[in-house]
């Protein structure tokens, strides 16, 4: 190993300071750089020596390479994710970083730290839609083909899988989240409920359940993670409160 | 809503006090009761006002059911999960103890905490094998049938995610995990890596990874959750290090 020089990927959880783990935090403090995407970075505290370096939200991959750049100079390197960093965030970059990179990246000293990912605080927030078995995926055609994300959908909606959906929408991809939703109403009962969970933890948070058939792309923006149920996922009214879904422990054999 | 009574369900993350979030620390702090399977709730001071109630790990429902009639009676009850209480834990049993409960129960104040979750953890320590689309899983079949647990092995393997299992194994289902094993290898690529992640940010911790045709049942125990990865899951090799393992962000058409 390096002796010197190190890269803790760190994740901030969904915003709030409350819900970012101690140690995420120390690894933060510790730090000669802080790395990652601004609004990520702004999170967190920057002591008298520590350098910060903002990017915007694109070029994850070279983002990395300049981290372990650092390290490798010696460096004690902090990449500040959203949420969990090994969940669609930079902790596979910086994977994808050194295992295409010089060898002397692998003697690195690398730590990953995990934390709250947003499905999780949304479904917090929502009950328990993830309660039973259930898959996460970005919508994100950009990097892998569109049909891929079809196929994913039908396999995941058609065994019973409740659906957690990172990256739905942005202004470059504005159908897929409707297109989704279509393809998921011909698989799943009208009255399967989709939970828009918006900057869960947030001052600006916004949490709302709608029927699948009731629900729109333009329900979601880029803060947004959705959660679609199984047809096993129940919606349970209460005077006076938002309701509470939840995904029953238990399947039945037709599922 | 009740004026007084209020049920909190938190999870204390992995189990190192690293891993909790100041959120659940709290809201553990300011519950006249803590509630759950000892272990976990074991993890928690107990401050001199508070009163602990233990149970085993089963009847979690009965617990649910417990817990929201000291709330109902006025409590402020803390329920204590491991990890995250919506994955695969508390929160879902007390939904469904509202749901079939008496109408009271649903005019209480009810707040879920979200935490890590063991397959976070786990893949932290890994590397990323999360960063690509994945699903998450229960092993066991004391709450579905196995067909259904198989068929949806079937279809996440067959569809490029990721699995994630939980409760993979236990003295009651002892064949299952092998079983699923076997399945697997007739899907995916013989040298899928599997990585058994044992009590992730505990002193006892223990990760390794091998490749799917040399996972074994026996190699996991209760405190394990298990990752296998897909057909772009990569192995990165490091000199005196364990690999890198991670998903990679990008999917090619033929997944």
């Amino acid at each position: 190993m390096n002796a010197q020089g190190k890269l803790t990927v760190i994740g901030t959880g969904p915003g709030s300071p409350e819900q970012m783990t101690p140690e995420a935090l120390r690894a933060a403090a510790e730090a000669d750089e802080l790395m990652g995407y601004g609004p990520y970075v702004d999170r967190l505290p920057v002591l008298p020596h520590q350098k910060r370096v903002a990017f915007d939200n694109r070029e994850e991959l070279e983002r990395a390479r300049i981290a372990l750049d650092r390290a490798a100079a010696g460096a004690r390197v902090c990449m500040v994710s959203g949420g969990d960093p090994g969940v669609f965030a930079m902790a596979a970059a910086v994977c994808e970083a050194i295992e295409h990179g010089p060898a002397e990246w692998r003697t690195l000293d690398i730590a990953v730290m995990p934390g709250v990912t947003a499905m999780l605080a949304v479904a917090a927030r929502a009950g328990a839609p993830l309660g039973h078995d259930f898959c996460a995926m970005s919508l994100s055609d950009n990097l892998k083909p569109w049909e891929v994300v079809e196929a994913r959908l039908a396999a995941a909606a058609g065994a019973g899988f409740v659906i957690a959906l990172y990256n739905p929408i942005s202004k470059a991809r504005p159908w897929q989240l409707g297109r989704a939703f279509e393809l998921l109403a011909g698989i799943l009962p009208a009255g399967t409920p989709v939970i828009f969970g918006r900057a869960a933890g947030r001052p600006d948070e916004r949490i709302a359940t709608v029927p699948l058939t009731e629900a729109r792309g333009e329900m979601a923006d880029m803060a947004t993670c959705v959660i679609i149920g199984s047809p096993a996922t129940r919606v349970v009214d209460r005077p006076g409160q938002p309701p509470l879904v939840y995904s029953p422990r238990f399947a039945e054999a037709a599922t």
